[in-house]
Parts: C-alpha cells; sequence; structure tokens
C-alpha cells in the first residue's frame, strides 16, 4: 500500500520503519526545511521511503496518516488539498503545553475536530494510545499489546485494522469516532504515567475478555 | 476491617458480597425505605453485612465506600457527617443519562469533585474501570484484570490497594487523584463497548509492562 504520513516525528518515523518493514511505500509530508533527524528519518526508509510536501504525500498516498503535534494538526490537514474520501488516520492527541492535560475532550475529541477540517475525509482515530517507541516492539511479557481504534466508515476501518496488525498490535474496533474521547484520555494516562509519575515508556493498555 | 458502604446497588453489593467473603465486615448506607433489591443484597451478606442511614455506615467504617450512582454522590457525602481525616473510596462515574458520555471531566473529575465535597476526607478514586459482575470473577482467559487507582493520601492508597486485592483485581497505582480525569474515561470506554457497541459485560482492562 501506498501510505502519506503528515509529519516524521516519534509517531510518524516510527509507522514508517514498521510499514515499510512489511512491504508498504511511504511518503512524508514534511516542511522543506528539514533538520537532520527528519532527514536521517526519511533516509533510514532506503528505497521506500520518501518525503514531499503534505498535499505531495497526501496525493501519493492511498491513505493519509495524521502525526503532527496537535497544535499543528488543522494547518496540516488544510494544506493537504481536497481529501474528499480520503481514508485519514488520526494518531494526535490534544496534549496540554505542560504535557499534564488535554485541550479538547469530554463533548468532543481531537478525532471528530480532525474529521471536521478533513471534509469528506473518511477518519479512523488510530495509534495514539501507545508510545511511538513500542511500536514493533509490542511484546510484552508475553501478551500483545492492543491497538484500539474507532471510526464511523468500515471500509476505512478495516484498512486501519490491517496496518495496526503491521505494526504488530492486536487490532479492537471500538466503535464510532466519537469514541476517540475515550482513547484520547487513555492516551493522556499512559503519557501521565510514562512522564509525570516515571514509569519510562514501557507499558501499554490490552483489553481482556473472556 | 469494617467498611461503610454508601449505596448497596450493582456496584455496592458486589464490593460487599467479595469484601464480606475476605472477612471484612460492611454496613451500607442506604435509605429506610428498601426495596426488595436493597433488603436481598443486605441479607446475604449474613452476620457479616447489615445496614444504616448514610451517617451510620460512615461511623461504623474503618473506611468509607462511595457507590451511588453520580447524580446521588453528593447528597450521599454531605449525608455522611464529618468526614475529615476519613478515607473515601469513590467508585463513582459521572454518566450522562443517556449512558453515552460523561458530565464531568477534561479539567476536572467526579473524584475531584467528591473529594471537594468530603471535606478534609482522603480520596481514593477506585473500582470504577471495570463492570460489577466482574468483581470477584476477575479473570478473563487466564490473565487478572487491573484495578487501577489514585489518591493523593499514601495510607489511604495503601488501604485502598488491599481492598482492590482483596476484589482479586491486581492493584495498579496510577498516581494522584487528579488522574481520575483518565480513570472515568477509561470507564466510559469500558461502558460504552458494553452497552452502546453491544460487548456485553465481559471485558476489562490491563496494563501491560515489559
Amino acid at each position: 500500500m501506498r501510505i502519506g504520513i503528515l509529519g516524521a516525528g516519534n509517531v510518524g518515523g516510527a509507522l514508517g520503519r514498521v510499514w515499510t518493514g512489511k512491504g508498504h511505500e511511504v511518503m512524508f509530508g514534511v516542511p522543506e526545511a528539514r533538520s537532520e533527524r527528519t532527514q536521517k528519518t526519511i533516509a533510514a526508509l532506503g528505497k521506500a521511503g520518501r518525503a514531499g510536501t503534505n498535499a505531495e504525500a497526501a496525493a501519493f498516498g492511498e491513505i493519509l496518516v495524521l502525526t503532527v503535534p496537535w497544535p499543528a494538526a488543522r494547518q496540516a490537514i488544510e494544506s493537504s488539498g481536497n481529501l474528499a474520501g480520503k481514508v485519514l488516520i488520526d494518531c494526535t492527541n490534544p496534549l496540554a503545553a505542560d504535557l499534564k492535560g488535554l485541550t479538547v475532550g469530554l463533548s468532543t475529541s481531537a478525532g471528530e475536530q480532525a474529521a471536521g477540517w478533513a471534509r469528506g475525509a473518511r477518519v479512523v482515530k488510530a495509534f495514539n494510545t501507545i508510545g511511538a517507541g513500542n511500536l514493533g516492539r509490542t511484546v510484552f511479557a508475553g501478551l500483545t499489546a492492543d491497538g484500539f481504534y474507532c471510526g464511523d466508515d468500515g471500509a476505512a476501518k478495516a484498512i486501519a485494522k490491517s496496518l495496526i496488525a503491521d505494526a504488530g498490535l492486536n487490532p479492537v474496533d471500538v466503535g464510532p469516532l466519537r469514541n476517540a474521547r475515550w482513547l484520547e484520555p487513555l492516551a493522556m494516562l499512559w503519557i501521565d504515567l510514562a512522564l509525570n509519575q516515571s514509569w519510562g515508556f514501557d507499558h501499554a493498555f490490552k483489553l481482556l475478555r473472556r
């Protein structure tokens, strides 16, 4: 599959690595002025990876993945061209600047706001509840972490599911896009444990069933 | 331990059963006019269980546990007398009437609001992220579900931890009371899967670590 990824930071870079490792082709949407780190991230993918503008990444990708920091999300979406009908996987969390809370939630979510900006896109929320460093290292003491996802379009969710599995996670469909309202606070719990409770990054969630 | 439980519904009744089964004594705080169901819940505990007013349950308990529906929480706390210094375990979730969302969150939580009403009490949030029917049946395909808890008083949290273990859950300390902001949406995810996504009640969360 050809995948456009908006952003080449922790999350975008990790997804690019695991997906090209599974045979997908990736184009990052990144600014013209590229940091050394961004250049390394792109180069590390070899022939399977390239970079362009956001609009070029969106045109390249059969699907588009939003991995920029939340404050940059709206501009990233709006500079990607017409996204009507496009599958857009939203990985963002609306983190407050102090990393102790969310700026959006309760009666809406980053996922729902992103869908409002990406007019006509088929948005799936995914990859937001696990640290980027765990993508591709998803087994914890013998147990595979879950990759929770939600969205309103069944075909888009099926694509997201296969890409979640390609990242080594166990896909768990948690319903409509509105349930991003609960996945984003779950991410905040992960982040708070990592950064504010000094747990580090080696934890992940799993939903047990009988 | 002597435990006061405000409310004798799904959560309060289940906690009363599992805790008396572990040798604790329970007094439910319930209205004078008791439904047949409430009478059965109390009677089922035998000599280890009794019932009284909220103030009587609070006076009886070395700790007090809040299990009433969220709209009744403030009145339950305020009718329990002086709670200064008391360990109060808050099990509530601020569920909207349509069972599809929360009425409190993002910049505060039911746990923090309960602490504001229970002046001077040492509040621990716990038992809100798993269905009451799973208390005492906490092993899912060989894996023990987690009992997440948070609070600001170390000694109160140690007591909560032992009572979480007595309910068969693996206690997981997720930090200060303010993190109820993330545990309550986690409960909402559990509830949404159960009621709105037709999963039923046989699921629970676990935090994996390496």
